[in-house]
């Protein structure tokens, strides 16, 4: 049966997440569904770089598709475009996967994108994709402070308690800080992340760029090892998926 | 009664533009709805920038409100959009606006932007934002063709049948094509436009830049004076206003 490799551009916004819960309809629920319109007799099978939660956002998720049906990339995904109508979720690019590839376990980096709207006035044009703080907030406070999580730590403290992984050990390859007009931009990259990572970083970020805690404190935070110690889970709605790394682009031929 | 100048964010898909009209909500019965909450006796009396169509956007679109209080702009901002909850409308900025300004005839310049998604996938997280073209486009050519559009003409070819501006006579000041990934942008500058003159100019440049038409096409099509002569009209979802400009910002004390 051959497998392919998907790049997911979606809305999460209507969706519990990836995963499927009881609680309403999953993206991999949908992307299935899709694909079993396409499939012979055997159910299709999909494994994703990425679980992501209810209402964060994928620019360019990637998924393993396996199916037991011969078909070009190109058909695959217009067939899949055409099924998932009329759900914000697209396939934007397809490539027949080289033996042995694994979506979720070749991947060597993950790099994601929290947005904050940072005005008084609630988001219009950017609704559901922003974390709308009103409070002026000191950008380049937080950039200071992010630097102080690079490299590899015990990430305990930044982890959500019901996390799920064997260690909280990471590596933070990249947490930039950046300003533009009102939007304040984190973009936060490593291997892979601990359960709700990148939005408890947001959540400690922003109370040093209020000014309730000093540049200092993000870093002395890890030290405690318990997540009580550091800023609330910044909302869903403000992150993004913006890539997924490979040591062989599953897209290039 | 004090006069109010206010910058405007709004998704304009669910309206059927500023102007009120018999088949939907309008921008402007919105915003005069919200501000009658805070009026005395008079209702409240609103004039913008530009009317815009059903489906077209703001970023900053400049808009005038006349009400019977003495009130501060922030604290208008603030009553008026929380009057305009749940509403995708939001007033980004309030000032006190001089004696004889008028948000409309007072404008020395207008910016749009239009966004084609030029990809074989439908747009997800871009859904109701841009134009979709699946058709590879070359944007170089469509920008080459695009500067021969520039400067005073008479362009009655890419107006409305229907629109009612007296002369057909515009100035063009800026009218760049440029791709960024799968996203094609045109920025459009004028002291004004006529009815669907961006949305005639994208509906035209798109099919040089498909190949149909060559890149001397756009600038003989204004000789014929004719709207049949030029391309189709491009559809609304991907129209934005960028800015208003104005000899005095309203905005900068």
């Amino acid at each position: 049966m051959p497998t392919f490799a998907l790049e997911l551009e979606y809305d999460g916004t209507p969706y519990v997440g990836w995963q499927a819960q009881d609680n309403g309809v999953a993206i991999q629920q949908r992307l299935e569904a899709a694909a079993a319109n396409l499939v012979l007799t055997t159910p299709p099978i999909s494994v994703t770089a990425g679980r992501t939660d209810s209402g964060v956002h994928a620019e360019a998720m990637v998924v393993q598709l396996t199916i037991d049906r011969d078909i070009t990339p190109d058909r695959l995904r217009d067939a899949l475009n055409y099924h998932l109508k009329p759900d914000p979720i697209v396939i934007r690019r397809a490539a027949i996967a080289a033996p042995g590839w694994n979506a979720r376990f070749s991947a060597i980096s993950r790099h994601y994108r929290y947005r904050i709207l940072n005005r008084a006035a609630r988001p219009a044009l950017l609704l559901n994709r922003v974390w709308h703080v009103a409070a002026p907030l000191d950008a380049a406070a937080m950039h200071q402070a992010a630097q102080t999580l690079l490299g590899t730590h015990d990430f305990t403290s930044y982890r959500a308690t019901a996390c799920q992984a064997k260690s909280p050990i990471r590596s933070l390859e990249r947490l930039d800080v950046t300003r533009s007009g009102d939007l304040i931009e984190f973009d936060v990259k490593a291997r892979s992340f601990l359960h709700h990572q990148v939005r408890n970083f947001v959540g400690t970020l922003r109370l040093v760029g209020d000014g309730t805690w000093p540049i200092s404190r993000p870093h002395e935070i890890l030290a405690a090892r318990n997540r009580a110690a550091a800023g609330p889970t910044a909302p869903a709605a403000g992150l993004t998926i913006i890539a997924v790394g490979y040591l062989q682009d599953p897209f290039t031929p």
